[in-house]
């Protein structure tokens, strides 16, 4: 049986943590728990100087000189390089621009292309919404026949046949963070013949990802989230070196361009993973997120993700030994290595209990219909953090403060 | 015989001048010249402010509830909206986000799937290269024998045969200012069947421009620069309302789903705009952008363009009267009435001449091969600043300060 966890045993792993200080490398309001990095990310204390610098000086003062004086013009290859160092990518094989959604797009048509025998994308049913969108979106410009098919995380393997030109997958869950195995689906597609793109925007940053070790062809992420990019922060995308030069962005923007500044009609693609690139990069936003990137870098994929494994298992034992009346059903993995960085309930409430938690300091988020999910980002959440998160979680609980009318009125988002 | 134009009376326009207190609304190094305003928009004075309060308030403090809070979910039919009023547009027609190039092929697939039964892109030779790309990148995606025509511009008007489907064209050119008719055009291109796409990137912010008042189906153009939005800052999309519900957006990202946080696999398009946006906003850029469109609104676009006009019309008389000896071949329309916001010179050491006013503190551009170019941004910009920047042209040309080696190696962009 195990054993009781006390808050003292919470200060003790925090005291012991090596990456507790960075805990104030981070701008968090006083008091607040916030486990909701996983969807917005935390504000790095370096950010605002950062920012107000590409303003003030980059802009104001340097304007137009800065594409060479300030290097805007390798932005996008110089924080790809960084990010790359994150997910088990070459330097030269990641770029940072665009969202998640139209990296996606450049992508699915790339390898629509590259197979162009084949009709079907595969993805998963209940996959993040943008990947299934995208999908929907790219194969109506494409035609010839190309189709969507879903399946189940269950019967996906099973489902990648030789009509398969590309299988599209989150690796980490949005909802319940069951985490696919890369290397092994990746082995599978390939098998099969299909080049394989994945969705790393709930891993980057959060998980130990290789790439390149599991060989895989293709990959986008979201830069907001674990990163800490900021909100709309820009989106990376990879591109294996095997296949650069032989795929084609069909958002053949001018950055993407040989010789962008010769100004030609014709459409050179840039060698390597440049190609990608559509529009003039955005500056702003691309400067906000190195910091966010610089920041997980430091301290180090392989801590960072041990002590996300640590902090989600401890979110889970507390669950369960504090609030084991309150009809919260694990949706998430219990084996640590089979997740990614947050941790999701279900209940018919989750709604009016995710309001009423930010009512009482606490942060998560609700995903529809009946999920309530908790992100666990380790330079900035501790373990006491996750004791107090729970005692408040049993409170609302055991005190139905979510039974509220107005914690059931949903935003509207119009 | 023109009167000789002399200092005095640049003084003059410049106390007479009713945008003259808008020159404080800007942060520009003291000194300086800068007539690149067409290619980067300097920093309004508000800016760092907004930016600074989105960072530290925003997201650091009320962090992911700011998508309600500070409403940004809205912010790009907000600023859209905003945006409209400047070109001639309903408020409901115009969305912020994405690249101008990403914005084209938007478009462009849209248009092409309208005209199931063409074949022709039609552009003009020397377009700004990004709009040929994204043509090209478009119709290789959609296939079915599509295919881009580009002609001169003076023979555009009889290339729209019953064959092309949509006609693609900037509005004002960007090395030579010259502005094409917009209602003559439009209604060529509608007496044909075909559709039309105006790239506004030299003219939003600049010129009047009147979309619906000439008929036009689609526009994008460009935030960063006569509308002061930053580097990179997002572009404008705009969707006249007839078309609402028929043209679909081939990049069906999640932003435009009709519900994006019911998080169904099936993709609906939103009613409206909305259904062209893409992916999840970039709040950062959007921030920025909306300062400087709120100040060109303030200022006025009539009040605007007149002082544009003037300012123009002063550059080419004035490089004309001191500058005759120089070689400077001027390549913008005289009358100001065809012309956009900036005046161009060919000469064959335009780029070591570029270079050489830079050294002295007036900044223009160069656009290959030869093109010497220089924005004239009303509202900060004075007569003054005018007779400033071509005296120290004369310099230059009379002393020959361009013929340097230093000033003929070109800066590598890669």
């Amino acid at each position: 049986m195990m054993t009781k966890i006390t808050f003292d045993h919470c200060l003790e792993l925090d005291a012991a943590d090596p990456l507790a200080e960075y805990r104030s490398a981070f701008l968090l309001p006083e008091g607040l728990i916030y486990l909701d990095g996983n969807s917005l990310g935390a504000l790095p204390a370096a950010t605002p100087g950062v920012v107000a610098d590409v303003v003030q000086r980059q802009w104001g003062a340097d304007l137009i000189r800065s594409w060479t004086s300030n290097d805007w013009i390798n932005a996008p290859l110089r924080v790809g390089a960084k990010i790359a160092g994150l997910i088990g990518a070459g330097p030269d094989e990641v770029i940072v621009g665009d969202s998640t959604s139209a990296n996606l797009y450049k992508l699915i048509v790339a390898a629509l292309e590259a197979r162009p025998d084949r009709t079907i994308v595969l993805s998963e049913e209940g996959n993040f919404p943008t990947d299934l969108y995208m999908i929907h979106g790219a194969i109506a410009t494409v035609g010839r026949g190309c189709r969507l098919e879903t399946r189940p995380r269950e019967t996906l393997a099973d489902a990648i046949t030789q009509e398969v030109a590309l299988v599209l997958l989150t690796q980490t869950h949005y909802k319940t963070a069951d985490k696919l195995d890369m290397a092994a689906m990746t082995a599978r597609a390939h098998e099969a013949g299909a080049l394989i793109l994945w969705d790393l925007s709930h891993s980057a940053g959060a998980v130990e990802v290789d790439l390149n070790g599991a060989g895989a062809d293709l990959a986008v992420g979201c830069g907001y989230k674990y990163l800490n990019g900021g909100p709309g922060a820009p989106a990376f995308l990879f591109v294996a070196k095997r296949h650069h030069g032989r795929l084609r962005s069909p958002l053949s923007g001018w950055m993407g361009h040989s010789s962008p500044f010769d100004f030609v009609d014709d459409y050179r693609p840039a060698e390597g993973i440049r190609r990608f690139l559509c529009g003039t990069p955005p500056i702003l936003g691309i400067a906000a997120l190195e910091v966010g990137v610089d920041l997980i870098a430091r301290a180090g994929m392989a801590r960072l993700a041990e002590k996300s494994r640590h902090l989600c298992s401890l979110m889970i034992d507390l669950v369960e030994q504090e609030c084991d009346f309150a009809g919260l059903q694990l949706v998430t993995p219990r084996e640590a290595s089979r997740r990614g960085s947050h941790v999701s309930f279900r209940h018919p409430e989750g709604y009016a209990i995710v309001q009423a938690l930010i009512e009482e300091g606490v942060i998560g988020d609700f995903r529809a219909p009946d999920i309530l999910r908790f992100g666990f980002t380790p330079l900035y959440v501790g373990f006491a953090d996750v004791w107090e998160a729970v005692q408040r979680l049993k409170t609302i609980m055991a005190d139905r403060r979510w039974d509220r009318d107005d914690y059931r009125v949903r935003a509207a988002v119009t």
